[in-house]
């Protein structure tokens, strides 16, 4: 199996959008002269997971960002159209597995249901959070309670001048 | 008026508290031979805040710790027997204002209604967060939803052996 990495970005209140999905919010960690590794994270990468409305909102922000690296798309809809790279699995997380163990690394892209879905199947090996300095007061929230407790371990918690930390955790297995 | 600092260790998951009001998770942090600044933040206020399940809950801990600084608990409950150094104060938080005005720095030790107060009324000046490396799940979320949006400015984030990371940020005047 790949290793799975969450790698997301939320509120200090732990949302990943407002209610109505905006992310209009995330700007304000725009204009910092750092991607804050996204690149390299990306390029780290075999594939992509994601859920239909994160894969919906994608595509409204402009071209499709991730051409040539497949992304697995998470819904029951039915995507007549779907692009070249992207490949529509079933909501069971499970039945799809086999078709990506032989990545090696995967990114969990979002969104909350997909989040809860992974983390509840104990599928989740790394959390990479960025944490935007707003606290949002309301939307989507990245942990979708009741969750399954899990510790994690700290791998490292970079801060950078716009006031956004990223956390990296590893799922503990004490 | 003082500086209103909420000082809080809080899961992944944004939770200060199991359903139950429990806290026993906090303890995957202790044994690290550190005190996460605590001695010190606590050295450097004249005072404190609380609500009654708070109170209530530090009080079945053992011995009063807070003892030579004042207390505010906010509560409309009938405390016939408080402690020496514990001040019942009416749950509208304004309303108290005054008695604290004299004060250069207090402490907002919680519980989450108290912080909705303090976070509406636009009252923390800064937010101080220590982040436990465990999902919780499910339990009293820190920020209870809908709040105003509020921007914050990072001061300071600092990681630890145990997995702790504190955030420390200032309320944000754009």
């Amino acid at each position: 199996m790949p290793t799975i990495v969450l790698y997301i970005a939320s509120s200090i209140d732990g949302y990943i959008a407002r209610p109505d999905g905006s992310v209009d919010w995330l700007s304000v960690v725009d204009g910092f002269d750092t991607d804050y590794g996204y690149q390299a994270f990306y390029d780290s990468v075999d594939a992509l997971l994601m859920g239909s409305n994160t894969y919906a909102q994608v595509q409204q922000f402009g071209d499709w960002p991730y051409t040539g690296k497949t992304a697995y798309v998470f819904s029951s809809r039915d995507w007549s159209d779907t692009l070249a790279d992207v490949k529509i699995a079933p909501p069971d997380v499970g039945a799809t597995l086999p078709a990506i163990k032989h990545y090696h690394k995967v990114w969990l892209v979002g969104g909350a249901a997909l989040v809860k879905s992974f983390h509840e199947a104990g599928l989740i090996d790394e959390y990479i959070i960025s944490i935007i300095p707003v606290v949002l007061g309301d939307g989507i929230a990245l942990f979708q309670s009741p969750l399954t407790e899990q510790p994690l371990k700290l791998l490292s918690a970079q801060h950078y001048a716009s006031g956004l930390v990223q956390l990296h955790y590893q799922k503990y297995h004490p």
